[in-house]
């Protein structure tokens, strides 16, 4: 019997789940803090939605989809990013035809690839990304990268670095595509197979492979930024403009292309600068997709996004040792001794946490001690002790934990009473 | 190409998840106050996790498992309810060494099930649950109970009901098994197919038969009721008190089985009352299943838990005509005219979202008017203007919404001027 997590898949236990749940709202109050509002697409899609949507040449697409067959036949794979199927939900959907227009949009959640599992790449990871449809004002670029940045920024993260190229619109990829082809013919039989296969399809991500990254054609390949139209060159320069008077940071890469088909113009990475970061240094990425909308079947619409892995903060926020303040304490634990006194703390119990307080009780027949031993060990700031003297006078006897004071107080003031102390700022 | 999102899943779109953030953060403080953490597991398992810990006669299992190949050949099955899982995690992670015990859980998350999608029942659906492992005192029974009581009660539901039962234990379940299989022998040629083998292997499950429900002997069958022994009769009688403590309102239903074949002593399930909820009533259930945590492969450890769906939360929110309380408005939104002015708008308006303010501006080269109506519409608090004459004087027109005033406000204290506004309680 096979009692273990899938591999690649992990747990996320109590002591971690807190620190997730902080990430969460931070990002969550980013994106309020932008206009960006909340989308929930289903954890799988129809296969050729990626196949489309993400590009039939990716590593994604050949190699990494967990795709199957369901009860109807339907061919379907659990999601391995975000962007498509948030594309999908606005075509299908017709968000194009609200009135208010880009359409800004955020989502976080589980993602799926079917990698060889190590530290920072799991086969189940949690992306949270934006997406902003319906904008080609170079200020939507601009914005979307400040979000991006403000994320790791605001829990703290210094050791980051944005970098950014150009990919340009339609007429200046041609023409650098067909400047790559040039370049790269004569190297063709030096190249992987997957690069020769690149060639002919999508010559572009020759730069991006992994394999002949030390091929001497690579460091003198044409570059994107030499063959920008002026559009082009104008739109990048427009965003660079916004990056400089928001007194955002970048560098410009013009290897920079990243992995998916469907980007133009803008594109950029954020990285951990961190020492012991590891070897996978980029923590984010996104860009301009003009173009996906239509290829999906929705009218014409630029687009932009980005994509962060939750896991890959999380580990940067530890390679710059930042502690987020998760608490972990309990307000009162409820001490009882003899059967009446227990059934009176079931009700005490559940009447304090009706109240708002935080609140636990013995539930393993424990003995005094070891019930005060527990109370400690919850960070308890008030512990309350009901035994049977304390019940035939109607009172508990209540124990300040940071001051050690004891009271007593009636068993009808309690409420009143912690509610009051817990105000007081302790 | 299929563009649509697969039969019997959903988007959840801008408008609609703000209600879903409201509910998950109402029952996130729920369980903060009763002393439940946060756990999350992955969407998938290996598929004999779910034939041991569901049960192999059951529905789920025999017919509604998402059950695939992965790449390396494993036997995946993505989770069709949230308990197994956790045990699991429980069990691997060896959570029952820890030493504060019960391990109190929650979980929060997708589920999956392919049946006939109809109003309240998805193919993907979403999931609140807790489990306490580590308990067999009746208190945490009723501690249970009354969390899920309060999951709705919170959230402003009155049109409730709260069934309980009790299964007894292994001596008092094998003798209603008995009864059961001699009640049912003589009628066996009468009942379904599924029954028929039910008759051998879970007689109990006969009782929860849609298709047999009306069967005469149904209503003749013999109650677990008389057939639990002292302990178990004893066990439940405490549960029941404490509820009684609580002013929790409930029916025994002796009846009430449940669909899955681990449950053991108490079982419940909440109901809607309210008119018009639709045909399925059930909002939630749940119930103590001792053994499971051994037939997974874990020490003896006693378990409680609950599972709601949050999609029927929400349909009940809706019967009762309960309107959460989520916002839907701007604290800014900057109207710039001319290029050095749009510029200007880009850099104040990601200077004021960095100082806490909720703000946006045009990405669509709109015209003045335009601009001006997308900022109502959006139910902006402060319209902020800034024109060429503006800039030179290195102001901006300040114009609250809400009294129709308009006001000069230097660009550089602008912040602080908002800031103050929105803090004196708009």
């Amino acid at each position: 019997m096979n009692m273990q997590a899938p591999r690649g898949t992990q747990d996320l236990l109590p002591g971690t789940t807190e620190s997730w749940q902080y990430v969460e709202r931070k990002l969550n109050d980013i994106c309020h803090r932008f206009n960006y509002k909340e989308i929930r697409t289903p954890i799988f899609e129809h296969t050729e939605l990626f196949q489309r949507g993400v590009g039939d040449t990716t590593d994604i697409v050949q190699r990494e989809m967990y795709t199957f067959k369901d009860r109807g036949d339907r061919n379907l794979t659990l999601r391995p990013e975000g962007t498509a199927s948030v594309v999908r939900a606005f075509v299908q959907n017709k968000l194009f035809g609200l009135p208010n227009q880009p359409t800004k949009v955020f989502y976080f959640g589980p993602m799926f690839r079917y990698e060889r599992p190590q530290q920072g790449r799991m086969r189940q990871f949690v992306q949270f990304g934006v997406e902003a449809l319906g904008s080609a004002d170079p200020a939507i670029d601009a914005e979307v990268i400040s979000l991006a940045m403000s994320c790791y920024q605001e829990l703290g993260l210094r050791s980051l670095k944005l970098v950014i190229n150009s990919l340009g619109d339609t007429e200046s990829r041609e023409n650098h595509r067909k400047a790559l082809i040039n370049h790269f013919e004569p190297h063709k039989d030096e190249l992987c197979s997957d690069c020769q296969v690149r060639l002919d399809k999508n010559p572009l991500r020759i730069l991006d492979c992994k394999k002949d990254r030390d091929h001497p054609a690579m460091q003198s390949a044409p570059s994107i930024l030499d063959y920008l139209n002026e559009d082009s060159g104008q739109y990048f320069n427009k965003v660079r403009h916004y990056l400089d008077e928001m007194g955002i940071n970048y560098i410009v890469d013009k290897n920079l292309v990243r992995g998916l088909d469907y980007y133009n113009h803008t594109a950029f990475e954020i990285m951990s600068d961190a020492e012991g970061f590891g070897a996978i240094t980029t923590l984010s990425g996104g860009g301009r997709y003009n173009g996906l909308v239509e290829d999906l079947g929705g009218p014409e619409t630029p687009g932009i996004g980005f994509a962060l892995s939750v896991e890959r903060l999380l580990m940067a926020l530890e390679a710059e040792g930042i502690n987020l303040p998760t608490e972990d304490v309990v307000d009162c634990y409820i001490i009882a001794l003899g059967e009446e006194s227990v059934t009176e703390a079931v009700r005490l119990t559940y009447k304090l946490r009706k109240a708002g307080l935080q609140v636990d009780k013995d539930y393993q027949d424990k003995k005094f001690k070891a019930q005060f031993k527990t109370a400690d060990r919850l960070n308890t700031k008030y512990v309350i002790v009901l035994g049977e003297n304390e019940l035939e006078k109607n009172v508990v006897n209540v124990k300040d934990m940071h001051s050690g004071e004891q009271q007593e107080v009636g068993i009808n003031e309690l409420e009143n009473y912690l509610l009051n102390e817990l105000q007081g700022g302790k």
